[in-house]
């Protein structure tokens, strides 16, 4: 079965995250295809109107569709990113919120990728994310994705 | 005409916005139905693989997005907030790269818009950013959106 | 619980609609929030490239939509119209395949909605599509929504 | 400077589209990266509202998305398909509307696109659609892409 990795530093995709790093978010299980993350709303993540600004919860559900769909066994000569995205803000949420993503691949064929990623607060659903990834070749540092 | 807009806490969009000012965005230009913003890629900001995040791309866009659909001369009885957004991720920026986002409507209604927003780094396109917004009753501090 | 709707004309969405009709769509069942359809893509549905034109699989998608978000023992006052949609094509299919689509709420207030329709060809996935209604009061002839 | 077609079977894309054939799509012009079109709704193409249903709207983008996107005057060595698009619906038409599509290129790398497609009819916009595409080698009879 796929691995389940429950601290940020362990998975390859998030070790030198540091844009996921400053939001906060903690991993709560990521396999192949799959991902649990955990956000806390701060009060520097609110926008004008005094809620998450938009763009923190997307870069919480992006984190989280990363961890979904680069398989944290993988050899690390490719890695998958985001080709594109659609987000559906459905509820506002205030600082303080706790919010949860869960990420699951909704189709995954050799080179490009769907994922769905829900945002919720509690039972509410906060936000849903649909996105496209793509693989390509690692012309990163290898270690960083072995 | 429409008020042009240069520093970010003149407008009332932007003043309590403490998502876009961690981000650094500045305001070029703000009118109804069009904005122009600015921003620099910071370390902070950047994903596991070095590259800007895109939720730090996509707050950037979505920004740009609030100061075009919110008219910075209106009254304040209502405001508009965005109901969802696709972005198309075209090129990935490093650090340190400048970067404008131009958001322009393409649609407005008396409720629902339609918004297009492009982000550059120089002459190249690194982002596509389509928002839909809706208008409601603003419950916030009527004072905030005078 | 909800009606169970085996054939089209039964349905008060889809009792005048010729452009289902053209496109030969069977309802399989039609509840609240859910629905499952077929087609058979005819020789007229195809493109230049001898595959299913995307609209057509798109049109297919959309009917399924609007089977889900209406719900068939609503009183009428209201109609649920598709204010817009993403799709991505997974697979391209030929003439003579059997199409299935199959559409689930994804989320529902008490004017927008959001609802996933996945179209299947046996095991398959041809295409992923997401629609987003709104309900609107039913300014058509009171009879065809009863 | 790139070809100005204007009689549908002249153009490689649309040569074979019986889809297009039966929407009685008309081709304005096609070139390079742009395209505009022409439609009549008729009545086998209303929804059970009595308005031109949302496929057939999206089907009529999709076709001049596919004249945008394909250079007709290119080797025919490769074709540029839909991957998917947005659609998001303006304003309902009835019975009898002309409509106009007009397609522009937003975007196009070596492999993958993006596109506009704003429908209107008169002075009104009636759709936007934005469609994502791929380029691939061309598996078909090559005649049909020469």
């Amino acid at each position: 079965m796929s691995t389940q990795i429950t601290t940020m530093d362990q998975h390859p995709v998030l070790r030198d995250d540091r844009a996921s790093a400053w939001l906060g978010i903690e991993v709560i299980r990521a396999g192949r295809g799959t991902a649990e993350t955990r956000m806390v709303v701060r009060d520097e993540m609110l926008n004008g109107f005094g809620m998450a600004h938009g763009g923190m919860l997307f870069a919480f559900a992006d984190t989280c569709f990363a961890l979904a769909c680069n398989d944290p066994d993988a050899d690390g000569s490719t890695i998958t990113v985001a080709q594109g995205a659609d987000i559906e803000f459905i509820r506002s949420v205030p600082a303080g919120a706790e919010l949860v993503a869960r990420g699951q691949v909704c189709f995954q064929g050799p080179r490009s990728g769907l994922y769905d990623i829900r945002i919720t607060s509690g039972d509410a659903v906060v936000a849903e994310f649909r996105g496209r990834c793509r693989t390509i070749p690692n012309r990163f540092d290898q270690s960083k994705g072995a």
